[in-house]
């Protein structure tokens, strides 16, 4: 598939627009445009601007409500439970860790947990928004289950990734990462290229491992057993039981504190009922929070300084990759493929907004849609 | 190798006794036997009995320091620093997890750090202390070096585990899991049947993959390069840099926020320099303790009842397998190999205790010592 480049600021400007048309205010389109374009500059292509349409069907079919306001239900000088009241997950999410902030910069520590939401895009977003304070910053999710447990049959988890970011110099730490051991656009990729999958990522309908990627798609579609290993893989012998321990810890953040539907009651009666859990840690609550960092960022230094696999070129620290994305494609521009680029300027016609104000004479060629969703 | 099988009760005496003479006071060697026959009655035998002399040997060696009391160095409502002053792990630690309890207990939340520790035992019987308690417990800890960055060829952090614990029925939730994929202790067991190892365990002193667990313990000995793999593999393909993600987890709560020795710093200058981290939080910070506590225990139940795999006879929620060991191990009795018992006699004849005064007439066989280490 072809890729155009355009500019971060075009982007922008196009994302807020359309999300005002959907009925979101100034303020919100800019809190979801700057979570959604953060994954593009990331080079997390999946959840960037390919998602643009795929909320615009959530908010047409009402799981998405526009006109609602995330409520605090509970709240302790340390802690708070929202329920997001089927608002969008970027401003719900948004909304949790920006209290979590608050209440890490009086308290020290803040853990917000949020129910009744939506999908929120990348989750290091929210752990990075602690991170651009100056503290320590922890987001989790659950999502509609994709996730089988060890020695399962069927998908009782989501992708429940953990985000933890940390200032350190040069590069703070970012780790951004679903428990299972991949996310479906992987498998969406090798189903686009019809090329088997590594046999440690996913199960078919009798729970064995498998390489066959549109039969495990279609089993997820279809809810017909099946679905996408933990991280360690469908055994014990390489370690599958930790990964559904950790997606656990996610679970338990999101769904189980907040009271909220856990990933195997998601979706259900046309609500997304997604949940999400987020955490701010002062460290000066440790002593010198610039001397925490440095020892932070010495031992990440010695980390990449350290002797190399044979063949391999370098040792990478989580959000090295992210921060060059980011330097390389607010340079360049972000990369766009065709489908999404067909899908933007649907989403124009729908939405009556003129498609050629943002990009000109561009028209993107005539791509199919099925493989993706 | 053979095994007896000894009553709690019995082993729970003599530890007591062996901690005494090693100098400890009766409270500190309570403490240390509670920790070391939690592993073994949870089934996790390399953790338990088997290391008592190990304690032995490095308390004798003076890595260990019997007549030094942990020392608070920095404490706010919510978190406090402990410099550990070289002092037994069990003993700091435990002092680390009460004082994050009763910071939780007033606060809502407590985080405790720990540097200039030691071998502090299983990362879980911290968390369940939390847990006896009503609460959520965390419990971190870094360790020597032995698990192998992704792309990299030498260990830069240890196995670097990370354990959590909350209340539910009929069984809590208790994971505790080292973020490697296997722990030495593994390929100890592959090394003594003279068996290949699976190739997704560890690497040879190139950073590739190896079956030969004989040579990847000779060179973790030797600081030879190669060691243990993260969880998710040698690779990003199959994740292995997630695995390597939370083994920073571990090692940020542990030696990052206590400003103590990363694990490619530890057991330098003839100190264990060991972190540990440990944090509680009171689920009543979120609203209605017991409805959350019933909340994940209608999840774990629906997991457990989910469909199995074909082939698969059951699926285990995280702390199922502990609790059975415990009741099964409490009714029949703690199975000590040859080896251990072995070495608990010549641990009695190095403290002048009565071996027979504990053990009757029952004599250890002949069995070779040198591939336990």
């Amino acid at each position: 598939m072809g890729y155009q480049h355009w500019s971060y600021e075009l982007m922008r400007r196009f994302c807020r627009d359309a999300f005002v048309r959907f009925g979101f205010s100034e303020r919100e389109a800019a809190i979801i445009t700057d979570v959604q374009l953060l994954s593009d500059l990331y080079g997390v292509e999946s959840h960037g601007l390919q998602r643009l349409d795929r909320y615009r069907k959530d908010i047409e079919r009402g799981v998405i409500k526009v006109d609602t306001k995330p409520e605090v239900v509970f709240e302790t000088p340390v802690s708070a439970v929202l329920d997001g009241h089927d608002g969008m997950g970027h401003i719900t999410g948004h909304l949790g860790m920006e209290m979590a902030i608050g209440k890490a910069k009086k308290s020290g520590i803040g853990i917000v947990t949020v129910r009744n939401s939506n999908h929120y895009g990348i989750a290091g977003y929210y752990a990075k928004m602690a991170l651009d304070e100056g503290l320590i910053g922890l987001s989790t999710t659950n999502t509609n289950t994709i996730q089988v447990p060890t020695n399962g049959r069927d998908a009782m988890l989501g992708t429940n990734p953990i985000a933890i970011a940390m200032p350190a110099d040069p590069v703070p730490f970012y780790f951004d990462a679903a428990t299972s051991v991949v996310t479906r656009g992987k498998l969406e990729v090798y189903n686009k290229l019809h090329k088997p999958m590594p046999d440690c990522w996913a199960l078919d309908s009798k729970g064995h491992p498998t390489s066959d990627a549109a039969d495990v798609l279609k089993n997820i579609a279809a809810k017909n057993g099946g679905g996408i290993m933990p991280v360690g893989g469908g055994s014990e012998l390489t370690g599958g039981h930790k990964g559904y321990g950790f997606a656990m810890i996610s679970e338990i953040f999101s769904s189980i504190l907040s009271m909220g539907a856990t990933s195997n009651n998601t979706g259900k009666g046309g609500r997304g009922l997604i949940c999400h859990g987020f955490m701010a840690i002062d460290p000066g609550i440790f002593g010198d929070a610039d001397a925490i960092k440095a020892h932070l960022s010495e031992y990440l230094e010695a980390i990449r300084n350290s002797p190399k696999a044979e063949g391999a070129e370098r040792i990478y620290t989580h959000g090295e990759k992210e921060a060059e994305a980011r330097e390389r494609i607010l340079r360049e521009g972000i990369p766009v493929n065709d489908l999404t680029m067909k899908e933007l300027k649907l989403m124009c016609e729908h939405l009556s907004m003129d498609f050629s104000s943002y990009f000109g004479d561009y028209q993107p060629p005539e791509v199919e849609f099925d493989s993706f969703y």
